[in-house]
Protein backbone atom coordinates (compact mmCIF):
# COMPACT_ATOMS: atom_id res chain seq x y z
CA UNK A 1 0.00 0.00 0.00
CA UNK A 2 1.14 3.69 -1.39
CA UNK A 3 1.48 6.83 0.79
CA UNK A 4 -1.33 7.50 -1.65
CA UNK A 5 -4.61 9.95 -0.57
CA UNK A 6 -7.58 9.26 -2.79
CA UNK A 7 -9.79 11.90 -3.24
CA UNK A 8 -13.13 12.73 -5.79
CA UNK A 9 -11.98 14.05 -9.12
CA UNK A 10 -10.88 15.56 -11.31
CA UNK A 11 -8.05 17.43 -10.11
CA UNK A 12 -8.56 21.17 -9.54
CA UNK A 13 -11.84 20.51 -7.30
CA UNK A 14 -11.48 21.85 -3.87
CA UNK A 15 -11.60 18.05 -3.19
CA UNK A 16 -8.04 17.85 -4.68
CA UNK A 17 -6.76 21.26 -2.78
CA UNK A 18 -7.80 19.38 0.49
CA UNK A 19 -5.83 16.49 -0.76
CA UNK A 20 -2.79 18.64 -1.62
CA UNK A 21 -3.16 19.25 1.96
CA UNK A 22 -2.00 15.64 3.51
CA UNK A 23 -0.37 14.21 0.66
CA UNK A 24 2.45 14.85 -2.23
CA UNK A 25 1.02 11.55 -3.79
CA UNK A 26 -2.99 12.67 -4.53
CA UNK A 27 -5.12 10.01 -6.74
CA UNK A 28 -8.72 11.20 -8.55
CA UNK A 29 -11.39 8.79 -8.34
CA UNK A 30 -14.96 9.01 -9.84
CA UNK A 31 -17.27 8.52 -7.20
CA UNK A 32 -16.70 9.04 -3.14
CA UNK A 33 -17.99 5.47 -2.82
CA UNK A 34 -15.01 3.92 -4.52
CA UNK A 35 -12.69 6.60 -2.44
CA UNK A 36 -14.17 4.88 0.70
CA UNK A 37 -13.92 1.30 -1.47
CA UNK A 38 -10.22 2.06 -1.94
CA UNK A 39 -9.51 2.70 1.66
CA UNK A 40 -11.14 -0.24 2.96
CA UNK A 41 -9.62 -2.80 0.57
CA UNK A 42 -5.99 -0.78 2.11
CA UNK A 43 -5.29 -0.10 -1.94
CA UNK A 44 -4.60 3.79 -0.49
CA UNK A 45 -3.58 4.98 2.74
CA UNK A 46 -5.72 8.00 3.02
CA UNK A 47 -9.18 9.29 1.43
CA UNK A 48 -10.39 12.82 1.66
CA UNK A 49 -13.88 13.06 0.91
CA UNK A 50 -16.28 16.43 1.65
CA UNK A 51 -18.25 16.16 4.76
CA UNK A 52 -20.32 19.55 5.63
CA UNK A 53 -20.78 22.50 3.67
CA UNK A 54 -21.77 25.79 5.67
CA UNK A 55 -24.14 27.17 3.21
CA UNK A 56 -25.44 22.97 1.88
CA UNK A 57 -25.09 21.20 4.84
CA UNK A 58 -24.41 17.53 5.28
CA UNK A 59 -22.99 15.66 1.83
CA UNK A 60 -25.37 13.23 2.75
CA UNK A 61 -23.35 10.49 0.67
CA UNK A 62 -20.32 10.58 2.83
CA UNK A 63 -22.14 10.22 5.64
CA UNK A 64 -24.48 7.12 4.62
CA UNK A 65 -20.59 5.58 3.67
CA UNK A 66 -19.25 6.05 7.11
CA UNK A 67 -21.88 3.57 8.58
CA UNK A 68 -21.11 1.11 6.41
CA UNK A 69 -17.15 1.49 6.63
CA UNK A 70 -15.45 -1.32 8.45
CA UNK A 71 -11.68 -1.35 8.49
CA UNK A 72 -11.42 2.94 8.43
CA UNK A 73 -11.92 5.39 11.25
CA UNK A 74 -11.93 9.85 10.56
CA UNK A 75 -7.98 10.32 10.85
CA UNK A 76 -8.49 14.06 10.48
CA UNK A 77 -10.10 16.60 9.04
CA UNK A 78 -9.51 20.23 6.62
CA UNK A 79 -11.43 22.70 6.62
CA UNK A 80 -11.10 24.64 3.25
CA UNK A 81 -12.92 28.51 2.28
CA UNK A 82 -14.87 28.07 -0.87
CA UNK A 83 -14.81 30.27 -3.29
CA UNK A 84 -16.56 30.09 -6.94
CA UNK A 85 -16.41 32.18 -9.72
CA UNK A 86 -17.52 31.79 -13.03
CA UNK A 87 -15.40 31.20 -16.15
CA UNK A 88 -16.44 31.71 -19.84
CA UNK A 89 -14.08 31.69 -23.32
CA UNK A 90 -12.45 34.37 -24.40
CA UNK A 91 -14.59 37.51 -25.53
CA UNK A 92 -17.82 36.07 -23.98
CA UNK A 93 -19.96 38.83 -22.14
CA UNK A 94 -22.15 37.53 -19.51
CA UNK A 95 -25.15 38.72 -20.90
CA UNK A 96 -25.07 36.82 -23.95
CA UNK A 97 -24.01 34.00 -21.85
CA UNK A 98 -27.38 31.42 -21.67
CA UNK A 99 -26.27 28.06 -20.04
CA UNK A 100 -24.33 27.65 -16.54
CA UNK A 101 -22.59 24.65 -16.10
CA UNK A 102 -21.78 23.62 -12.69
CA UNK A 103 -21.64 20.56 -10.37
CA UNK A 104 -25.27 20.36 -7.89
CA UNK A 105 -23.36 21.85 -5.22
CA UNK A 106 -21.85 24.45 -6.48
CA UNK A 107 -25.00 25.67 -8.26
CA UNK A 108 -26.95 25.54 -5.26
CA UNK A 109 -24.44 27.69 -3.34
CA UNK A 110 -24.31 30.21 -6.20
CA UNK A 111 -28.01 30.64 -6.05
CA UNK A 112 -27.35 34.64 -5.88
CA UNK A 113 -26.40 34.26 -9.45
CA UNK A 114 -29.29 32.71 -10.77
CA UNK A 115 -31.71 35.33 -8.53
CA UNK A 116 -29.60 38.55 -10.54
CA UNK A 117 -29.96 36.95 -13.82
CA UNK A 118 -32.94 35.09 -14.17
CA UNK A 119 -32.73 33.81 -18.04
CA UNK A 120 -29.64 31.70 -17.05
CA UNK A 121 -30.51 28.01 -17.36
CA UNK A 122 -28.33 25.62 -14.85
CA UNK A 123 -26.84 21.98 -16.31
CA UNK A 124 -25.56 19.92 -13.92
CA UNK A 125 -21.84 18.20 -14.27
CA UNK A 126 -20.18 15.72 -12.14
CA UNK A 127 -17.52 18.11 -10.99
CA UNK A 128 -16.47 21.72 -11.55
CA UNK A 129 -13.82 20.85 -12.98
CA UNK A 130 -15.48 19.05 -15.41
CA UNK A 131 -17.87 22.21 -16.00
CA UNK A 132 -15.00 24.07 -16.64
CA UNK A 133 -13.77 21.82 -19.76
CA UNK A 134 -17.20 21.48 -21.18
CA UNK A 135 -17.41 25.21 -21.43
CA UNK A 136 -14.40 25.11 -24.20
CA UNK A 137 -16.74 23.39 -26.72
CA UNK A 138 -19.76 25.06 -25.48
CA UNK A 139 -21.20 28.01 -27.60
CA UNK A 140 -22.92 30.56 -24.82
CA UNK A 141 -22.35 28.53 -22.21
CA UNK A 142 -20.21 29.76 -18.27
CA UNK A 143 -18.82 27.67 -15.85
CA UNK A 144 -18.74 28.17 -12.07
CA UNK A 145 -15.71 26.51 -10.70
CA UNK A 146 -12.91 27.50 -8.54
CA UNK A 147 -10.80 29.51 -10.06
CA UNK A 148 -7.48 27.43 -10.09
CA UNK A 149 -9.92 25.02 -12.38
CA UNK A 150 -8.72 27.56 -15.05
CA UNK A 151 -6.41 25.35 -17.12
CA UNK A 152 -8.22 26.37 -20.34
CA UNK A 153 -7.35 30.40 -20.30
CA UNK A 154 -11.36 31.14 -19.93
CA UNK A 155 -12.57 34.90 -18.97
CA UNK A 156 -13.81 35.46 -15.56
CA UNK A 157 -17.58 36.53 -16.05
CA UNK A 158 -18.19 37.00 -12.67
CA UNK A 159 -16.51 37.06 -9.11
CA UNK A 160 -19.28 34.79 -7.13
CA UNK A 161 -21.80 35.47 -5.01
CA UNK A 162 -21.12 38.11 -1.99
CA UNK A 163 -22.20 35.28 0.47
CA UNK A 164 -19.37 33.30 -0.16
CA UNK A 165 -17.08 34.99 2.01
CA UNK A 166 -19.01 32.38 4.88
CA UNK A 167 -18.84 29.45 2.49
CA UNK A 168 -16.76 26.93 4.12
CA UNK A 169 -16.71 22.88 3.69
CA UNK A 170 -15.16 20.63 6.36
CA UNK A 171 -13.53 17.21 4.74
CA UNK A 172 -12.71 14.38 6.84
CA UNK A 173 -9.63 12.27 6.46
CA UNK A 174 -10.19 8.32 6.39
CA UNK A 175 -7.54 6.65 7.27
CA UNK A 176 -6.00 3.28 9.42
CA UNK A 177 -4.08 4.54 12.09
CA UNK A 178 -6.07 6.61 14.94
CA UNK A 179 -4.26 9.55 16.19
CA UNK A 180 -3.42 10.21 19.68
CA UNK A 181 -5.26 12.85 21.72
CA UNK A 182 -3.39 16.30 21.31
CA UNK A 183 -6.04 18.69 23.91
CA UNK A 184 -7.68 19.64 21.00
CA UNK A 185 -9.76 17.10 19.73
CA UNK A 186 -13.27 16.34 18.32
CA UNK A 187 -14.79 12.82 18.37
CA UNK A 188 -17.56 10.90 15.58
CA UNK A 189 -20.22 8.76 16.31
CA UNK A 190 -23.24 7.39 14.74
CA UNK A 191 -25.85 5.70 16.79
CA UNK A 192 -29.81 4.68 16.66
CA UNK A 193 -32.01 4.73 19.35
CA UNK A 194 -35.00 3.00 20.41
CA UNK A 195 -38.74 3.58 18.98
CA UNK A 196 -39.79 5.69 22.60
CA UNK A 197 -40.59 8.86 23.69
CA UNK A 198 -37.56 10.54 24.99
CA UNK A 199 -34.76 8.32 23.46
CA UNK A 200 -33.24 10.86 21.54
CA UNK A 201 -33.28 13.09 24.66
CA UNK A 202 -31.79 10.56 26.98
CA UNK A 203 -29.21 9.76 24.64
CA UNK A 204 -28.23 13.47 24.65
CA UNK A 205 -28.35 13.54 28.58
CA UNK A 206 -24.95 12.30 29.66
CA UNK A 207 -23.40 14.96 27.31
CA UNK A 208 -25.34 17.78 29.10
CA UNK A 209 -24.23 16.06 32.24
CA UNK A 210 -20.88 15.57 31.87
CA UNK A 211 -20.20 19.15 29.90
CA UNK A 212 -18.98 17.89 26.72
CA UNK A 213 -19.89 20.41 23.76
CA UNK A 214 -21.57 19.15 20.86
CA UNK A 215 -20.28 20.67 17.99
CA UNK A 216 -22.31 19.03 15.21
CA UNK A 217 -26.01 16.61 14.99
CA UNK A 218 -27.42 15.73 12.06
CA UNK A 219 -30.34 12.87 11.76
CA UNK A 220 -30.13 10.44 8.48
CA UNK A 221 -32.64 7.98 7.23
CA UNK A 222 -32.38 4.77 8.42
CA UNK A 223 -33.59 3.41 4.74
CA UNK A 224 -35.78 0.56 6.43
CA UNK A 225 -38.58 3.01 6.55
CA UNK A 226 -39.83 6.54 6.67
CA UNK A 227 -39.46 8.20 10.10
CA UNK A 228 -36.55 5.69 10.95
CA UNK A 229 -33.55 7.68 11.39
CA UNK A 230 -29.51 7.12 12.75
CA UNK A 231 -28.04 10.16 14.40
CA UNK A 232 -24.63 11.92 13.63
CA UNK A 233 -22.96 13.29 16.87
CA UNK A 234 -19.96 15.56 16.89
CA UNK A 235 -18.26 16.25 20.35
CA UNK A 236 -15.44 17.72 21.71
CA UNK A 237 -12.80 15.75 23.39
CA UNK A 238 -10.43 12.07 22.13
CA UNK A 239 -12.12 8.89 23.00
CA UNK A 240 -8.94 7.73 25.21
CA UNK A 241 -9.42 11.21 27.58
CA UNK A 242 -11.31 10.22 30.57
CA UNK A 243 -14.67 12.72 29.86
CA UNK A 244 -15.59 11.66 26.33
CA UNK A 245 -15.06 8.06 27.20
CA UNK A 246 -17.29 8.95 29.85
CA UNK A 247 -19.94 10.11 27.49
CA UNK A 248 -19.08 7.09 25.25
CA UNK A 249 -19.88 4.86 27.78
CA UNK A 250 -23.19 6.91 28.93
CA UNK A 251 -24.16 7.40 25.80
CA UNK A 252 -23.86 3.37 24.58
CA UNK A 253 -26.34 2.84 27.59
CA UNK A 254 -29.39 4.83 25.48
CA UNK A 255 -28.96 3.71 22.40
CA UNK A 256 -29.49 0.59 19.79
CA UNK A 257 -25.85 0.65 18.43
CA UNK A 258 -23.37 2.82 18.58
CA UNK A 259 -20.32 3.06 16.24
CA UNK A 260 -17.74 5.64 17.03
CA UNK A 261 -16.17 6.61 13.67
CA UNK A 262 -13.04 8.57 15.35
CA UNK A 263 -11.19 10.77 17.58
CA UNK A 264 -9.13 13.96 15.60
CA UNK A 265 -7.16 16.81 15.72
CA UNK A 266 -9.95 19.84 15.55
CA UNK A 267 -8.96 22.43 12.44
CA UNK A 268 -10.59 25.45 12.68
CA UNK A 269 -11.71 27.21 9.21
CA UNK A 270 -11.41 31.50 9.19
CA UNK A 271 -14.74 31.59 11.09
CA UNK A 272 -14.34 30.12 14.14
CA UNK A 273 -16.41 27.65 15.36
CA UNK A 274 -19.08 27.62 17.50
CA UNK A 275 -19.71 25.38 21.03
CA UNK A 276 -23.74 24.91 20.25
CA UNK A 277 -24.99 22.39 22.16
CA UNK A 278 -25.06 19.46 24.10
CA UNK B 1 -56.85 33.45 -6.66
CA UNK B 2 -57.63 30.20 -8.32
CA UNK B 3 -58.07 26.87 -6.39
CA UNK B 4 -54.97 25.64 -8.10
CA UNK B 5 -52.01 23.62 -6.50
CA UNK B 6 -48.82 24.20 -7.83
CA UNK B 7 -45.51 21.57 -8.12
CA UNK B 8 -42.51 21.19 -9.32
CA UNK B 9 -43.11 20.07 -13.13
CA UNK B 10 -42.84 18.70 -15.60
CA UNK B 11 -46.01 16.64 -15.65
CA UNK B 12 -45.18 12.81 -15.34
CA UNK B 13 -42.67 13.01 -11.99
CA UNK B 14 -44.19 11.62 -8.18
CA UNK B 15 -44.65 15.19 -7.20
CA UNK B 16 -47.33 15.99 -9.90
CA UNK B 17 -48.72 12.38 -8.80
CA UNK B 18 -48.62 14.21 -5.26
CA UNK B 19 -50.92 17.20 -6.36
CA UNK B 20 -53.25 15.45 -8.40
CA UNK B 21 -54.16 13.60 -4.60
CA UNK B 22 -55.50 17.41 -3.99
CA UNK B 23 -56.61 19.53 -6.67
CA UNK B 24 -57.88 18.56 -10.28
CA UNK B 25 -56.01 21.89 -11.13
CA UNK B 26 -52.38 21.52 -11.17
CA UNK B 27 -49.83 23.65 -12.48
CA UNK B 28 -45.92 22.90 -12.95
CA UNK B 29 -43.36 25.11 -11.85
CA UNK B 30 -39.72 24.78 -12.76
CA UNK B 31 -38.08 25.03 -9.36
CA UNK B 32 -39.60 24.41 -6.02
CA UNK B 33 -38.58 28.23 -5.38
CA UNK B 34 -40.81 29.25 -7.51
CA UNK B 35 -43.72 26.99 -6.24
CA UNK B 36 -42.89 28.55 -2.62
CA UNK B 37 -42.71 32.16 -4.70
CA UNK B 38 -46.28 31.54 -6.14
CA UNK B 39 -47.88 30.77 -3.12
CA UNK B 40 -46.22 33.43 -1.50
CA UNK B 41 -47.63 35.56 -3.40
CA UNK B 42 -50.76 34.17 -3.07
CA UNK B 43 -51.06 33.80 -7.17
CA UNK B 44 -51.87 30.25 -6.43
CA UNK B 45 -53.81 28.60 -3.35
CA UNK B 46 -51.63 25.34 -2.82
CA UNK B 47 -48.00 24.08 -3.54
CA UNK B 48 -47.06 20.83 -3.38
CA UNK B 49 -43.50 20.18 -2.54
CA UNK B 50 -41.31 16.99 -1.59
CA UNK B 51 -39.41 17.69 2.13
CA UNK B 52 -38.27 14.33 2.82
CA UNK B 53 -37.26 10.50 1.12
CA UNK B 54 -37.00 7.12 2.98
CA UNK B 55 -33.60 6.35 1.68
CA UNK B 56 -32.35 9.87 0.66
CA UNK B 57 -33.78 11.77 3.42
CA UNK B 58 -34.43 15.28 3.45
CA UNK B 59 -34.82 17.69 0.37
CA UNK B 60 -33.20 20.53 1.96
CA UNK B 61 -34.50 23.10 -0.35
CA UNK B 62 -37.76 22.81 0.50
CA UNK B 63 -36.36 23.10 4.15
CA UNK B 64 -34.06 26.18 3.93
CA UNK B 65 -37.33 27.50 1.63
CA UNK B 66 -39.47 27.03 4.98
CA UNK B 67 -37.05 28.88 7.08
CA UNK B 68 -38.22 32.00 4.60
CA UNK B 69 -41.98 32.21 3.92
CA UNK B 70 -44.33 34.43 5.58
CA UNK B 71 -47.60 33.96 4.52
CA UNK B 72 -48.22 30.48 4.20
CA UNK B 73 -47.99 27.44 6.29
CA UNK B 74 -47.68 23.54 5.97
CA UNK B 75 -51.91 22.55 5.83
CA UNK B 76 -51.23 18.96 4.76
CA UNK B 77 -49.01 16.39 4.17
CA UNK B 78 -49.26 13.23 1.62
CA UNK B 79 -46.70 10.03 1.64
CA UNK B 80 -46.34 8.14 -1.86
CA UNK B 81 -44.48 5.14 -2.25
CA UNK B 82 -41.64 5.39 -4.91
CA UNK B 83 -41.20 3.29 -7.63
CA UNK B 84 -38.81 3.48 -10.41
CA UNK B 85 -38.00 1.59 -13.66
CA UNK B 86 -35.70 1.78 -16.41
CA UNK B 87 -36.90 2.97 -19.50
CA UNK B 88 -34.87 2.47 -23.11
CA UNK B 89 -36.46 2.61 -26.83
CA UNK B 90 -38.30 -0.70 -27.99
CA UNK B 91 -35.63 -2.90 -28.66
CA UNK B 92 -32.85 -1.71 -26.84
CA UNK B 93 -31.39 -4.61 -24.43
CA UNK B 94 -29.91 -3.83 -21.25
CA UNK B 95 -26.53 -5.06 -21.89
CA UNK B 96 -25.91 -2.38 -24.96
CA UNK B 97 -27.12 0.56 -22.61
CA UNK B 98 -24.26 2.90 -21.36
CA UNK B 99 -26.15 6.10 -19.87
CA UNK B 100 -28.49 6.39 -17.53
CA UNK B 101 -30.33 9.48 -17.25
CA UNK B 102 -32.40 10.35 -14.44
CA UNK B 103 -32.82 13.26 -11.87
CA UNK B 104 -29.83 12.89 -9.00
CA UNK B 105 -32.66 11.86 -6.09
CA UNK B 106 -33.79 9.17 -8.85
CA UNK B 107 -29.97 7.84 -9.66
CA UNK B 108 -28.99 8.19 -6.01
CA UNK B 109 -32.25 6.27 -4.99
CA UNK B 110 -31.68 3.48 -7.36
CA UNK B 111 -27.54 2.69 -6.54
CA UNK B 112 -28.11 -0.76 -6.50
CA UNK B 113 -28.67 -0.76 -10.63
CA UNK B 114 -25.13 0.44 -10.79
CA UNK B 115 -23.63 -1.61 -8.30
CA UNK B 116 -25.22 -4.54 -10.24
CA UNK B 117 -24.30 -3.09 -13.86
CA UNK B 118 -21.14 -1.17 -13.36
CA UNK B 119 -20.25 -0.08 -16.80
CA UNK B 120 -23.50 2.47 -16.75
CA UNK B 121 -22.90 6.10 -16.70
CA UNK B 122 -24.96 8.37 -14.70
CA UNK B 123 -26.41 11.63 -16.51
CA UNK B 124 -28.36 13.66 -14.31
CA UNK B 125 -31.23 15.75 -15.74
CA UNK B 126 -33.35 18.12 -13.85
CA UNK B 127 -36.57 15.39 -13.50
CA UNK B 128 -37.36 12.38 -14.47
CA UNK B 129 -40.04 13.14 -16.65
CA UNK B 130 -37.30 15.01 -19.01
CA UNK B 131 -34.82 12.00 -18.25
CA UNK B 132 -37.79 9.77 -20.47
CA UNK B 133 -38.41 12.51 -22.61
CA UNK B 134 -33.99 12.88 -23.78
CA UNK B 135 -33.89 9.14 -24.32
CA UNK B 136 -36.01 9.16 -27.64
CA UNK B 137 -33.45 10.85 -29.24
CA UNK B 138 -30.63 9.14 -27.52
CA UNK B 139 -29.30 5.91 -28.46
CA UNK B 140 -27.72 3.94 -26.10
CA UNK B 141 -29.17 5.59 -23.37
CA UNK B 142 -32.30 4.63 -20.42
CA UNK B 143 -33.94 6.71 -17.80
CA UNK B 144 -34.87 5.89 -14.66
CA UNK B 145 -38.41 7.18 -14.04
CA UNK B 146 -42.13 6.46 -12.45
CA UNK B 147 -43.78 4.25 -14.97
CA UNK B 148 -46.30 6.89 -15.52
CA UNK B 149 -43.67 8.77 -17.15
CA UNK B 150 -43.52 6.56 -20.09
CA UNK B 151 -46.12 8.48 -22.41
CA UNK B 152 -43.71 7.55 -25.45
CA UNK B 153 -43.91 3.44 -25.48
CA UNK B 154 -40.86 3.04 -24.04
CA UNK B 155 -39.92 -0.56 -23.17
CA UNK B 156 -39.21 -1.49 -19.29
CA UNK B 157 -35.60 -2.90 -19.20
CA UNK B 158 -35.39 -3.11 -15.52
CA UNK B 159 -37.71 -3.10 -12.64
CA UNK B 160 -36.08 -1.08 -9.66
CA UNK B 161 -33.86 -2.01 -6.83
CA UNK B 162 -35.27 -4.34 -4.53
CA UNK B 163 -34.91 -1.99 -1.57
CA UNK B 164 -38.02 0.02 -3.11
CA UNK B 165 -40.33 -1.75 -1.37
CA UNK B 166 -39.22 0.56 1.53
CA UNK B 167 -38.85 3.86 -0.83
CA UNK B 168 -41.45 6.52 0.21
CA UNK B 169 -41.32 10.48 -0.04
CA UNK B 170 -43.38 12.49 2.27
CA UNK B 171 -44.71 15.72 0.19
CA UNK B 172 -45.98 19.08 2.52
CA UNK B 173 -48.74 21.27 1.03
CA UNK B 174 -48.29 24.37 1.41
CA UNK B 175 -51.59 27.29 2.30
CA UNK B 176 -53.37 29.98 3.65
CA UNK B 177 -55.91 28.27 6.01
CA UNK B 178 -54.98 26.34 9.02
CA UNK B 179 -56.57 23.28 9.00
CA UNK B 180 -58.53 22.54 12.62
CA UNK B 181 -57.66 19.96 14.91
CA UNK B 182 -58.13 16.04 14.23
CA UNK B 183 -56.98 14.31 16.95
CA UNK B 184 -54.07 12.73 14.83
CA UNK B 185 -51.94 15.96 14.09
CA UNK B 186 -48.70 16.48 13.54
CA UNK B 187 -46.59 20.05 14.25
CA UNK B 188 -43.83 21.42 12.34
CA UNK B 189 -41.34 23.67 13.87
CA UNK B 190 -37.74 25.23 13.21
CA UNK B 191 -36.09 26.87 15.92
CA UNK B 192 -31.98 28.05 16.81
CA UNK B 193 -30.26 27.65 20.20
CA UNK B 194 -28.05 29.29 21.56
CA UNK B 195 -24.45 29.04 21.67
CA UNK B 196 -23.78 27.09 25.12
CA UNK B 197 -22.98 23.74 26.45
CA UNK B 198 -26.47 21.97 26.67
CA UNK B 199 -28.25 23.76 24.65
CA UNK B 200 -30.16 21.31 22.20
CA UNK B 201 -30.55 18.88 25.42
CA UNK B 202 -33.02 21.77 27.22
CA UNK B 203 -34.73 22.68 23.51
CA UNK B 204 -35.96 18.85 24.00
CA UNK B 205 -36.58 18.60 27.39
CA UNK B 206 -39.98 19.94 27.59
CA UNK B 207 -41.20 17.50 24.99
CA UNK B 208 -39.63 14.57 27.41
CA UNK B 209 -41.62 16.11 30.11
CA UNK B 210 -44.76 16.04 28.41
CA UNK B 211 -44.51 12.73 26.88
CA UNK B 212 -44.79 14.50 23.26
CA UNK B 213 -43.35 12.18 20.37
CA UNK B 214 -40.87 13.71 18.42
CA UNK B 215 -41.25 12.12 14.95
CA UNK B 216 -38.25 13.97 13.18
CA UNK B 217 -35.34 16.01 13.50
CA UNK B 218 -33.40 17.66 11.37
CA UNK B 219 -30.25 19.88 11.19
CA UNK B 220 -29.64 22.74 8.77
CA UNK B 221 -26.43 24.94 8.59
CA UNK B 222 -27.97 28.53 9.61
CA UNK B 223 -25.99 29.59 6.56
CA UNK B 224 -23.39 32.08 8.72
CA UNK B 225 -20.74 30.17 9.85
CA UNK B 226 -19.72 26.47 9.67
CA UNK B 227 -20.70 24.80 12.84
CA UNK B 228 -24.24 27.01 13.48
CA UNK B 229 -27.00 24.94 13.17
CA UNK B 230 -30.95 25.78 12.80
CA UNK B 231 -33.52 22.50 13.84
CA UNK B 232 -36.28 21.14 12.55
CA UNK B 233 -38.46 19.23 14.40
CA UNK B 234 -41.80 17.69 13.80
CA UNK B 235 -43.76 16.30 16.74
CA UNK B 236 -47.13 15.07 17.10
CA UNK B 237 -50.68 17.12 18.45
CA UNK B 238 -52.08 20.54 16.98
CA UNK B 239 -51.05 24.01 18.10
CA UNK B 240 -54.11 24.49 19.50
CA UNK B 241 -54.59 21.45 21.53
CA UNK B 242 -53.65 22.17 25.39
CA UNK B 243 -50.34 19.55 25.25
CA UNK B 244 -49.00 20.59 22.25
CA UNK B 245 -49.46 24.43 22.89
CA UNK B 246 -47.42 23.77 25.84
CA UNK B 247 -44.80 22.08 24.14
CA UNK B 248 -44.75 25.35 21.99
CA UNK B 249 -44.36 27.60 25.16
CA UNK B 250 -41.69 25.44 27.10
CA UNK B 251 -39.48 25.10 24.11
CA UNK B 252 -39.87 28.80 23.32
CA UNK B 253 -38.13 29.80 26.58
CA UNK B 254 -35.17 27.80 25.74
CA UNK B 255 -34.26 28.66 22.09
CA UNK B 256 -33.45 31.64 20.34
CA UNK B 257 -35.91 32.05 17.89
CA UNK B 258 -39.39 29.39 17.55
CA UNK B 259 -40.77 29.55 13.91
CA UNK B 260 -44.23 27.37 13.97
CA UNK B 261 -44.44 26.14 10.12
CA UNK B 262 -48.00 24.20 11.04
CA UNK B 263 -50.24 21.79 12.27
CA UNK B 264 -51.88 19.10 9.86
CA UNK B 265 -53.59 16.16 10.20
CA UNK B 266 -51.10 12.62 10.26
CA UNK B 267 -50.86 10.65 6.85
CA UNK B 268 -49.51 7.23 7.44
CA UNK B 269 -47.85 5.49 4.41
CA UNK B 270 -47.67 2.15 3.26
CA UNK B 271 -44.88 1.33 6.21
CA UNK B 272 -46.25 3.06 8.87
CA UNK B 273 -44.19 5.62 11.53
CA UNK B 274 -41.85 5.16 14.32
CA UNK B 275 -42.84 7.54 17.05
CA UNK B 276 -39.22 7.68 17.66
CA UNK B 277 -37.77 10.25 19.68
CA UNK B 278 -38.74 13.52 22.08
Amino acid sequence: MENTAGYLGPPGTFSSEAADKISDDIKPYQSIREVVDAIENREIKLGVLPIENSLEGAVTETMDLLLEVENTIITQEIILPIRYVLLANPGEKLENIDTVISHSQALAQCRELFVEYPHLEKEISSSTAGAAEKVQTKEKAAALAPASCNNYSLDILWEGPKKQYNNETRFIVLGHEPPSPTGDDRTSIVFGIEDSPGALYKSLEIFSKLEINLTRIESRPSKRKLGEYVFYVDFEGHKEERRAYQGLKGVEKNVNFLKVLGSYPKEYGNLGENKITS
